[in-house]
């Protein structure tokens, strides 16, 4: 089935609440044989599943594991495989980095350079964060502007920053200048396209990354930056044009907040508390149709491997939802932006649960919030991009198609 | 959901069977309202369906019955409706003809023809294969070169045979000679585009042709061949271009193991019994990634509509599946082309059961391999070409998608 122009069926209606329980998903891995869903405690899901309808989600494509961006773009309604965003877009939204349209962004690696200019650790010894900083916060002071282009270096994690260029007539056509090897030079940035504006920005890359090299000159690990995955924020239509939704972020982490920016929503406070987070909700609900409202802890409960802490935190999200509700959404949605199962302490790609709750849905035989159970579920198992238009329905979004 | 090109996502991981029972699908038409496979005896496919996650695949499209190669280019990742064979080149398969590139195939049909060289039996008589093969041989003796391109002849079953033109310069588009009716003669072959390449092989095919006749005149019944379904090999990528693995063939049919060969899987041997072809996949096991088994013997006692054999080759079809197991694979697949219920003696458009066996999976509720306990199964209703996918994931064969 493929993408549908919603625009013309556009109308006012309800509000809509999202809450993405990161990395819900798992496989039956416990100690009886049970998802980490199945053995938590969730006695407000579960009600929610009973009053509402239920599914599973694909986040991306059958067996493909997605990263955050491509989980979450699914669950706004946008096909991850048609949206994508330049790594060095994606690493400026991981950090709050507030990119505009023209700006060129780049994922850098600090590396260790040789006494001849050759690269001898492509990750400079792995340095941890609190080494790096201060590097970054030395290059942010002292490169700052290349032929009137403006210089913005800003520290991700451990060996890792992000640069950006702003200025008139920048690219983002720039080959990386990472030669994935040890024992040569780093590469020079080189246009990847005939554009002009790709021409001028891979010059400008050059000088700044020359600059930065010298700025770096008497560091003992971190004396040499390579750069990665140029890219500009994309162009996309927001979530208002597409789908007719003021739409809000609560989210606790930068790399949320900046995927849900990128396609149009405002940025309300957030802390990665819920009780406070679901306050944050609560604050701007008249001023909103559409909230997505992010919890971090169960992906990273998954990513560390960590059975007991996922199914703690899978109850800590379960407990939020009475607040939710007293706000009075007239659709509330729990889900995942993909499967990170703490047996495999990763992103996977199994479908996540999916449960919607409205006083519209036709109701199934899902009798609680899980895996299993949503098999069963009147949603089905369809792609997450489904969402949306799924929610706008419920909300009385959508007018009828045709006569 | 459309396709979505794996390639960039591809990294090494473990092995995978694919244990096609052919025709597997059956309708509940047995004495106790069940299907074949909801008869027969199937510890182990039990055992690995309780063990793994199990669903339903639509070969090709709702309603829409396939034959035996788009059925298997499914299976194999590869969108039937996309990928088409031309009916010479499939032939050419079936009959276990190498064809090369260039190389262009077409269906013959021996006919009976009058003394004014007018079609008198489309089929000279339904001759059995006894009396064809000879004429065949024939053929491949007196017509072996014209105007320097080779021609081959080779048998295929009662009344039919296959035709293949070897040169420089050929193409594929030529109409048949078959007037579908009697009392006219054959058609001239005349090119159906505009390409020097077809013109030249029409005219080929003519010399061809009227030689043939020559060499045929003093034939009782088959004195006269019509050429159908001109075709070349497909030039398509391999399924290591495409998923990354190393695949073998292990089937005692020359059809399916010319499909396989289409999509660049290594022959190994195999005789359609079960238990040597399963050796011949355990002799090169160290050599591949992928294996596609393929048991025949379903299918036949389906199209023969006999339910009581089809439920027998079932039975030993599960019975080879520990020495499968014994070999280690990371992903064991067992599913089926289509569906031949024993009750209409022919493939039908019935979804197919499939169970995928991984230490990865996540289990559902269906506890037997079977039609109608796969409806509840993880993996859902989905088209055969999405089994790929979920195949290399399984098997730790595809990265994150995105960041």
């Amino acid at each position: 089935m493929a993408g549908m122009d919603l625009r013309p069926l556009i109308q006012p209606g309800g509000k809509i609440v999202l809450f993405v329980w990161d990395g819900l998903g798992g496989i039956t891995s416990g100690p009886n044989g049970e998802t980490e869903l199945q053995a938590a405690r969730t006695p407000n899901a579960d009600r929610l599943a009973r009053e509402g309808v239920c599914g599973r989600l694909v986040p991306v494509y059958p067996g493909v594991t997605p990263g955050s961006g491509p989980g979450h773009l699914g669950l706004f309604g946008y096909d991850p495989i048609e949206y994508q965003i330049g790594r060095g877009a994606l690493e400026a939204a991981g950090v709050g980095f507030d990119l505009q349209h023209g700006d060129v962004a780049a994922r850098l690696n600090f590396c260790t350079l040789d006494a001849h200019g050759r690269i001898s650790d492509r990750r400079a010894g792995r340095i941890p964060t609190e080494e790096s900083k201060p590097v970054v916060e030395k290059l942010a002071r002292e490169v700052r502007e290349v032929d009137g282009v403006k210089v913005f270096w800003a520290p991700v994690k451990e060996y890792r920053a992000l640069l950006v260029l702003r200025g008139e007539g920048l690219g983002d056509g720039v080959e990386d200048t990472d030669p994935q090897k040890t024992g040569v030079a780093p590469l020079a940035p080189k246009a990847s396209d005939d554009s002009a504006a790709s021409a001028r920005t891979a010059r400008i890359a050059a000088k700044v990354l020359q600059k930065a090299h010298a700025c770096l000159a008497g560091q003992p690990k971190a004396n040499g930056v390579l750069a990665r995955g140029f890219a500009m924020r994309p162009h996309w239509p927001t979530v208002t044009e597409r789908f007719g939704v003021k739409a809000a972020v609560v989210a606790g982490t930068p790399m949320y907040r900046g995927v849900a920016k990128l396609v149009g929503m405002e940025e309300l406070p957030a802390c990665n508390e819920v009780a406070k987070d679901v306050a944050s909700v609560a604050a701007a609900w008249d001023k909103y149709d559409y909230f997505f409202l992010h919890y971090k802890h169960t992906d990273k409960a998954g990513e560390d491997g960590d059975f007991k802490a996922k199914v703690h935190y899978i109850e800590e999200a379960d407990a939020a939802i009475p607040a939710i509700e007293k706000l009075g959404p007239d659709v509330l949605i729990v889900t995942a932006d993909h499967s990170t199962p703490s047996a495999m302490k990763a992103h996977s790609w199994h479908p996540v649960p999916v449960l919607l709750w409205a006083k519209t849905v036709r109701h199934d035989r899902a009798e609680r919030f899980d895996e299993i159970s949503c098999i069963t579920g009147g949603l089905g198992l369809m792609p997450s991009e489904h969402l949306m238009p799924l929610a706008l329905a419920h909300a009385g979004r959508l007018a009828k198609f045709g006569a």
